[in-house]
C-alpha cells in the first residue's frame, strides 16, 4: 500500500471508522450496534456475525431477569473496565435512555479507575464527555467532589480491615492503608451510585478482566447490598455475549459457590 | 458534533503513524512486521528488539511442527482475541498468502466474538475489510449466514449439556441455554471453519487471554478434532513470541495434563 | 514539546483528544496526568476522579519506600505491559526526569516484548520515539544490538533449565529451547538494564496482566537480584492506583508467600 494523499474530510471520516479505537463524529462509530453503516461493515467481513448480533445480542436485551437499566449499567461498566472505547458512546446514550443517570455513569467511571485501573477509566472520558455534551448534561447533574458520605457500617468495615491488615499489613502497608482510607471509608461511601450498583459495577469489572478470584467477596457484598441471585445469573448471561464465554465460564463456579453459601 | 474540515494531510498522516492503533494508509503501519519503515521505527527506540524480531520471530515461521498455514491462523486468531489491531492487516494478508481462505478468516472472527468478546471481534473488522477489498474478496467467498450445519454428535453434546446444566442450570439458566443453542448447536456446527481449526482458534484465544482454566476442555476437543500433540506444542512456541512467555508458561501445565491424559 | 502550528490544530487536537488511544502532539495528551486540558476533560465527566487523581495518585509519588526513579520505571513498565499508550509519553518524560536512562527504557521495551507480548511492546514504540526525539537521544545512548553479555550463573541456569526441560520438554521442545537460548542465555544477560531492574519490570508485567501464578519465580529472582521487601510492597501500592486494586489483591498472597519463604 502506498502513501496516499488524503485531501478531505471524507478520508478522515473513513479513517476514524477504520481505526476502531476512536470515539468521534462519524456515524458508523457513533452507533456501532445498530446503524446501517456499522452493520454493513461487519457484514462485509463476517455476515454471520452481523446476523448473530441482530438475532442474539439484540434479543438478549429483551430477556427478563435483569432490567434494561441494569443491562445498560452492566454493559457500560464492561466497556469501561475492558478499555473498549469504540462502542462506548453508543452504550452510554442507551444507558441514559434506559434510565441510568449521568451522575451514576460519572460515579461508575470514578469507581472503575480503582477497580479496573486508571488508564481504562481515563480512556472512557472522551466518549462519555461527547455524550454528556450532546445531552446537555450540566455540572450540577454530576456528583460533588466531596458529598455527604453514606454512613459506614463500622462493624463490617472493621472486620474487613482487620482481615486485610492481618494478612497483608506486613507485605504492603501502603495498600492496606489506601484500601481503608481511599476505598472503603471514602469511595464506597460516595452517595451518587447506590451500594448495590457500585457492587454490580465491581462484579462486572472482575468478570470482564478475568479476576474470578476476587469475585467471592464482591459478589457477596453485591448480594448484601440487594443484588438478587436471578440478577447475578442474568448479568453473567449479558456478559457472555459482551465479554465472551470463557470469562463467564471461569466466573460461574465462583458465583455458584457464593449462591450456595447464602442458601 | 459536526464534521470539521481538516485541511492538513501531513498532520493526519503523522497522527496515524503515531497512534499505533490504526489500520490505515501509512506504510509503516501496513507492513509492521517487515517493511523498512516499521523496522526503522522499532530500531530508533529498541535496536535489540528489531534484531530479535528479524533473527528470532521471523525464523520461528520456518520451524517444523506447524505449517505456515496453521501458524498464520494461530497468529491472526491471537491478534483478534487480544484486540491487537495494529498489525492485523499484515498478518491477514500473510494468512491469505499461506493458504487460509477468506471464509475461514471470516468464520474465525465470528467464532472469536463468542470466545474473546464482541468488542475484540468488532475491532478486527476494519483491518480485515481493507485486506478483503484489496484482494477483491467477493460475497460468495464468505460464509453464508445460514449454511447447512455439520452433523451434531448427539451423545457428546448431550453429555456436555448435561454437565453444564447440572452444574450451572440454577446459577444462570440463560448462559446454559445460550451455550447450547447458540454455541454448540449452531456456531460450532458452521461448516466454513473445520472443527479442528475452530478448536485451534479457541485454544489460541484462551492462551492469549490467560484463561488456562478453560484449556482442558477445549484442547481435548481440539485433539479429538485432529490437532496433534506436536502441533499443540508448536502453537505454544508460536504464541510465546506473540502473546508473551508468561501466558505460555501458565498454559504449559494444563497442556501437559491433557497430553498425559490421552496417552 | 512545543505547540506546533498544524493548519487546523483545533480539529486534530479534538480528534486526538477524542480517540484516547494516540500518542501525539496535543497538549491534552502530552501531559495527561497534570495539564490543565487533561484535568479539565476528566473533570467534565468525573469531577471526583480528577480530585482523586490530584489528591491521591499524585501524592503517591511522594511516599517513602520506593524512589521516584523506581516508581517511574514501574509505571512505564505497567503502561507498556498493559498496552496503554495514551499516557505513555508523559510518563516516559517523567522517567527520564527521574533518572531512568534512555537505554534502560529501550531495554525495558525489548524485555517486555517477551514478557507481555510483541504487540504491547510494538505499540509503545511511537510514544517513546517521540520523547527520545524531543530529548535528542542519540543512537549511542541506546543499547547495542550485541553487547558484551553479563556473566551467566551456570548453576542457577542449569537448575532452571533442568526444571523446565523435565517438566515441559515433551510438551513443547520449542518453548524449552527458546526459553533457554533466547531468554536466559541472552535477553536476561543484556547489560543495559540491571538484573534487579529487569526483574522489577517483569514483576510489574505479571501483576498488570494478572499472571500471579508466574510471580513466585520472578519475585524471588527480583529479590535475589536486590529488590527489597519494602520496595516490593510499595511497588504493589503504586500498581494499585495504576493497574487497579483487584490485580494487586490477586498478587498479595503470592508476594506474602515469597516474602515468608525468604525469612
Amino acid at each position: 500500500m502506498k502513501h496516499r494523499v488524503l485531501p478531505s474530510i471524507a478520508a478522515v471520516t473513513a479513517l476514524v471508522a477504520l481505526v476502531g479505537c476512536s470515539k468521534s463524529a462519524s456515524d458508523s462509530e457513533k452507533a456501532p450496534a445498530g446503524s446501517t453503516a456499522a452493520v454493513e461493515e461487519v457484514r462485509d467481513v463476517a455476515p454471520a456475525l452481523a446476523a448473530y448480533h441482530k438475532e442474539k445480542v439484540m434479543k438478549l436485551w429483551q430477556r427478563p431477569g435483569l432490567s434494561d437499566r441494569d443491562r445498560s449499567l452492566v454493559t457500560v461498566a464492561h466497556l469501561i473496565a475492558g478499555g473498549h472505547t469504540a462502542e462506548l458512546s453508543f452504550y452510554v446514550e442507551k444507558a441514559l435512555d434506559d434510565g441510568v443517570r449521568p451522575r451514576e455513569i460519572s460515579e461508575a467511571v470514578t469507581h472503575l479507575a480503582f477497580y479496573s485501573g486508571w488508564q481504562n477509566a481515563r480512556a472512557a472520558i472522551p466518549g462519555i464527555k461527547s455524550v454528556f455534551a450532546e445531552r446537555d448534561v450540566k455540572k450540577s447533574d454530576l456528583p460533588a467532589v466531596q458529598p455527604d458520605l453514606l454512613s459506614l457500617d463500622r462493624d463490617a468495615e472493621k472486620s474487613r480491615d482487620d482481615d486485610v491488615r492481618s494478612n497483608f499489613g506486613d507485605v504492603s502497608p501502603g495498600v492496606v492503608e489506601n484500601t481503608r482510607n481511599v476505598l472503603f471509608r471514602d469511595l464506597w461511601l460516595r452517595p451518587d451510585l447506590k451500594p448495590r450498583d457500585r457492587s454490580l459495577v465491581t462484579v462486572v469489572a472482575l468478570v470482564t478482566n478475568g479476576q474470578s478470584e476476587q469475585l467471592t467477596y464482591h459478589l457477596g457484598r453485591a448480594m448484601d447490598n440487594g443484588l438478587t441471585a436471578t440478577q447475578a445469573g442474568e448479568t453473567l448471561n449479558q456478559l457472555a455475549f459482551y465479554a465472551g464465554w470463557p470469562r463467564v465460564f471461569s466466573a460461574l463456579p465462583v458465583v455458584k459457590d457464593v449462591l450456595n453459601s447464602r442458601k
